[in-house]
């Protein structure tokens, strides 16, 4: 387990949702967390809106959507080359 | 085909990624539309990213993303219930 500070990263993968919305709930309630940012890329970037919509909807009433930025990222291929997969960061903020 | 005001709204689907590109490409260059806004749900969320990614990054340069919202949404499912589902808004703009 990472020492938590203040912000805090979550990378979206191959988890069910319930999982990240546990680790957003933990960050935010026992690690202290003020501001948890997902993130993921290419067919996760789904799931990541599910966990923040999921998380502040049915768990999480003081939370917020602070910011969402999406962004290219190039990966290399098993075969040598490299390609282009989209990449999306959404923070949620505890409400002032 | 409707008529397109400034503002234009296309809905990701199942088509493939391109289609949609073109879609965008046409709404700004044929149409005149100074905004375009990318809707999608569920699994198609990821797609939209990638059409706002490739459309800005590869064929319109005078574009930005000028905004980003997510949501939810009840849909009624085959068995008579129903279920929520994760939104997303991608808003297109020329750059001033």
């Amino acid at each position: 387990m990472c020492v938590m500070s203040e912000e805090s990263a979550i990378y979206i993968g191959r988890k069910p949702v319930m999982s990240y919305v546990l680790a957003v709930i933990r960050a935010f309630n026992d690690l202290g967390a003020e501001a948890v940012t997902l993130k993921a890329r290419g067919r996760a970037i789904s799931k990541a809106v599910d966990v923040a919509e999921l998380s502040r909807r049915s768990f999480l009433e003081d939370v917020e959507v602070s910011g969402i930025e999406i962004g290219s990222e190039q990966v290399s291929t098993p075969e040598g080359g490299s390609r282009g997969v989209s990449t999306i960061a959404i923070t949620l903020k505890k409400k002032a």
